[in-house]
């Protein structure tokens, strides 16, 4: 096997830990947490379902293998809970280590490959990395919804949180934003948020 | 919500059942056995990584949406596994109808262009299609390959069996299929082949 395909499949294997991530968002059904990789698996599914949405065209090659990786990195640094002030705090630090580990079992132009696009997920400012932004606040939001609104009572989360954090959708979707929105106007109506 | 956006969100609902599908591959490090999502979700990376090697070209985001759909129906047809002999006589029938009802859920030109997909994919024709079921045999091979083989063991798959399956590697991927012959050919001297 030459070195190349070795490294590449060495990074398959890797990858795989993903699965292991556990998230705060439960299954509908009212069902077991969700991991990294299912909610990656679903948010690409959205993004190619909802592309009509998105405010600006985008390349949705790009989304989907944008949502695909964007949590790779919490194999080593752990799912940070959007409403959790501390683990945020140091969140950047964690995932700029795991990032440099992960990716450098790539071969050297896929490692600086999906770097970039990590780092555009992250920056947010271009339309694919925008609609994929919207695409990791709304699956969840969809979830939660259809549970009426239990991992927000579970921690506690106040409307104000739920707002600041699915306002980032707005800058990939109006359309979707309207429809968040909407959810949480309702959740709040049945004392789902507080 | 119009009628258009309700219908893609209700969809998006209910794939999340995916992720309660189980195969009979187990993750790396000796692990649970998987989910349909979770192998859908790394089968599209792994796509994204080496399409290099596909033996005709590729539109990625299209192998990259047929990998993360090709196991919708497995919400309704349960997962069948491949060294099944009895399941898979029905495999068709079961997937047919869940297919119908599934892909219902989405408006009409979304329905018929999911269902196109997915038929195919089924149908291993085309170049997108074939390496997309390189893939589908590629990931779980890395897996077993990393757990000594263990689900191989666990049901005393003969070796003419996965060499049956894992032929279609070559269609979608000549190099692919040499790692392919070279793994299992190594796991036949370990023992964990008959």
């Amino acid at each position: 096997m030459d070195d190349r395909i070795k490294k590449q499949l060495d990074f398959s294997l890797e990858i795989d830990k993903e699965k292991n991530i556990f998230r705060q968002t439960s299954l509908s059904g009212h069902g077991r947490k969700e991991n990294d990789a299912e909610h990656a698996w679903h948010m690409a599914i959205m993004a190619y379902l909802l592309k009509e949405y998105a405010n600006e065209e985008v390349d949705i090659a790009k989304v989907m293998i944008m949502c695909l990786i964007h949590d790779i990195v919490e194999i080593d640094a752990g799912d940070t809970y959007a409403y959790d002030p501390e683990a945020l705090k140091t969140q950047r630090e964690r995932e700029e280590k795991a990032k440099e580990r992960i990716f450098s079992l790539l071969p050297d132009d896929q490692k600086e490959e999906l770097t970039a696009l990590f780092d555009e997920f992250e920056a947010c400012e271009t339309s694919e990395s925008k609609f994929a932004h919207s695409m990791d606040n709304l699956q969840p939001l969809i979830l939660n919804n259809s549970n009426n609104g239990s991992d927000w009572k579970e921690h506690g989360v106040y409307a104000k949180q739920v707002y600041e954090r699915q306002g980032k959708t707005q800058l990939g979707s109006e359309k979707l934003y309207e429809i968040t929105a909407s959810i949480i106007e309702e959740n709040i109506n049945k004392g789902n948020l507080k």
